[in-house]
């Protein structure tokens, strides 16, 4: 997609099939974000999660030293409190403050609370603002929960999305590195659904600077919010989980002992081959192999491929039409009196610790058959994506980037269980419910084609796939830094 | 629920909590049919899939000698042409025809095409009715498609149904027994949605008692709907799915041989287990275990309890919501490209044949781990039915005399990825959608739980169960007959 900026210079990026705008960010370009906020004076950032809380704090330093102000809203009796105080922001600095108060004073607001808490706040919310306030949204959940109950946005009022593809955690800390390195940060697109004043874009792109992107690119509510919510239940998440617990019950019915399954399948996914993606591309992983073993990947690679994209097409219809949405507020009806079960207590997370110390003396391996899952898997969303009309810049992030420089790296400083036990609640419940469908697939009708020859015209797709020219332009922009996990 | 009729002679069932109205079938009613059905003369059969085949096959047979004819109609160019004339309707005879010509000739239209044709063709149909004629239904998702599409069943026609708790086939069969054993047939509810003329009610049992129901008992379409579908996605079909995958892959870790981890998992529920429901209830499951064993069905069972309530309860919501139907629909669409893919070929069922092969010689065990998680989820469903105010009757034919009666002899017979590949197309959907959480839900929840002594309140839960008292009642009414597999 493409888009102008009167502040900042952008770059024309060429993808497969034609360009696209995008905006190489840097601490050089915090100068320019007065300007580029154009009128905004007070930042209200609404909510003290992990995304809350990083985008407050980035905010906050990019903006040191200019007149604009950035304030946290939280609702009466909120547990997070005392953690925004002890970031420093504070009642007594005006820093802090009711969230509607907050909302009803600034010129930006960012609603950052939980999905359930915006589908059942939003219009309070909304009834405060100053004329002409801009609303800023980290995805398009509330456009989803807007159609799907007849409603919308109120009008006159610039609506933008900045929507950071990593966790909030790695957006704050990347930022940080990004002192030292500059341009170190998540990735972010822009989405401009209102723009009764002309100046939307420049905001979100400010705002995306100011949080330490340093890629942006433009895309749609509509399309981000089916990318974003589509990604975490495919690829990001819930794939990712099917796949190693059905390959971790596999390789202990052939014979392995738990810590080597759980190396095979986990430590595989979560260290070498994400890592070899990230700093080399989809087709490395298969040319590092014997030639023996890259058979193996392709026979697992052309019996994953159409199961994996069988699930993702399913998953995309029912994300696009809205079922996916009214699942998750039905759930959240059921776990009002009910809480949600955690999966850490699955066996094979209880051999983390004994795998991970294994880490140093021996390197984990790269399995074939798990590599070529993987692999086929992330391509399977990669070409549901473009079949569906996707920018190449969003395909690339929400498929790739964002898994192997964020969340994987995530999930090897802990574990994958820890990992959906502990993420926000549309993705755990979306995890919850497409993960054991993705082992399913995996489990009846990928492994089972282990032993029929791979597909040639399967392989060629991959290896001759239009990704791999998109993701190579996109890694030119990423910062010659490894995301950290505390 | 109770009703009255004018013709039959009806019975009231003393249930937990109050009393419902049923009718006992038997061949010894045949001669008041003419009358209870009240004006219908030609009753019109649309579709000639097992349901149709054997509700044709059942009326003709109970009908011959009255001045009721049977005709089924079916689509220009239908496969099933042949078919049904093998079976004895013919255009010759004027007993096959164009449905559209069928359905505007009948009294009585019974609609048993598939739900996607429903979905797509009812108004067609509707348009034809003659003035007054009676629709028909065997089970409730009309109701639920008119509803999510805003509309409504055309004013001045009765609507009834009449939902066999068994498949096709079972209807078909079971009625043959019957001529030799009276009383012998599949349970059937009826739901009377319109009644414009006030015999309805006598219709719905006519058809009833036509097609050998030996325990006819009332619902409404709305209930039959959800419990019907929410039976079929849980214990009936999604759930043994799930669980067998689960145990067989279970004990081959634990280290069994494929043909004793099939038989601990698969010939158990299929075999003794569904055999010692049927006859002697589900308590007895527990009481035919030796202590050792009694304990491990506890703990099975108490940490089965809540992993499964918790999916059937998702279910439950789904379903009356609209989603699950949203889903169906969707799929249809992606189906139309993309034949949905098999489940056959998961390694289990290759050792179907052996484990078969040794039912002479050593019959299948009853494993209590097995056990324990198959009767809690089949309680699970119960009370899950029960809470949300399905009458009893309903709920112990769809969570339990269905299942030990028609489906699980069936999968015996068979095996169980046969019956989920050749269902009805919205049961193989929901099966396939379903079935893997409940395995996620046992390999992750239920079966860590196994090293933990049962909760005592969840054991008590299950022996004080009012579900027996049901089912020893509805038990009464269970014909001395075992069923068939050809």
């Amino acid at each position: 997609m493409n888009f102008t900026s009167s502040i900042f210079s952008t770059e024309t990026m060429i993808v497969p099939g034609g360009t696209e705008t995008i905006l190489r960010g840097g601490r050089d370009l915090f100068p320019l974000l007065p300007e580029a906020l154009h009128g905004v004076r007070r930042i209200g950032v609404i909510g003290w999660g992990p995304q809350g809380r990083a985008q407050a704090k980035n905010l906050r330093d990019s903006l040191a030293g200019t007149e604009i102000s950035v304030t946290v809203g939280l609702r009466q009796g909120s547990a997070s409190v005392e953690d925004a105080r002890s970031h420093g922001f504070t009642e007594e600095n005006g820093t802090l403050g009711d969230w509607l108060a907050v909302a009803a004073d600034s010129d930006l607001v960012i609603l950052l609370i939980a999905d359930a808490a915006l589908a059942e706040h939003h219009r309070e919310i909304f009834d405060v603002l100053k004329p002409g306030a801009t609303i800023g949204l980290s995805h398009g959940f509330l456009l989803g929960h807007l159609r799907a109950s007849g409603s919308d946005f109120p009008v006159g009022h610039p609506v933008i999305a900045v929507c950071p593809k990593g966790m909030g955690d790695s957006v704050r800390r990347l930022y940080e590195q990004g002192a030292t390195i500059n341009g170190a940060g998540i990735n972010a697109s822009i989405a401009v659904h209102a723009d009764p004043d002309g100046h939307a874009t420049d905001r979100a792109l400010a705002w995306s600077v100011g949080l330490g992107s340093p890629y942006t690119f433009a895309t749609t509510l509509a399309d981000e919010y089916r990318s974003d919510i589509v990604g975490e239940r495919g690829i990001l998440l819930g794939a990712v989980h099917g796949l190693v617990e059905a390959l971790y019950r596999q390789f202990l019915i052939n014979g392995a002992d738990p810590v080597t399954a759980y190396r095979r399948s986990t430590e595989s996914v979560t260290g070498p081959i994400a890592r070899t993606i990230s700093e080399s591309g989809l087709p490395a992983v298969r040319a590092g192999l014997s030639e023996v073993d890259q058979d193996l990947f392709d026979r697992a690679y052309a019996a994953g491929y159409g199961p994996a994209r069988e699930i993702i097409a399913e998953i995309y219809d029912e994300v696009a039409d809205g079922t996916e949405l009214r699942s998750v507020i039905l759930a959240d009806g059921r776990l009002a009196t009910r809480p949600m079960s955690k999966i850490g207590g699955s066996p094979m997370w209880s051999h983390s610790d004994a795998a991970h110390a294994l880490r140093d003396s021996e390197p984990a391996p790269v399995d074939p058959v798990t590599a070529g899952l993987f692999v086929a898997t992330m391509i399977a969303q990669v070409d549901e994506f473009a079949e569906r009309g996707h920018a190449w810049s969003e395909i690339v992030n929400e498929s790739i980037i964002e898994a192997v420089d964020s969340l994987l790296p995530y999930m090897h400083a802990r574990d994958v269980a820890f990992m959906v036990d502990n993420c926000s609640r549309t993705a755990r419940l979306g995890t919850r419910r497409w993960g054991p469908r993705f082992q399913a697939a995996y489990e009846q009708l990928a492994l089972p084609g282990l032993d029929r020859p791979a597909d040639p015209a399967l392989i060629k797709g991959f290896l001759d796939n239009p990704v791999h020219e998109a993701l190579a332009v996109a890694a030119k922009l990423r910062p010659s830094v490894d995301i950290s996990v505390s």
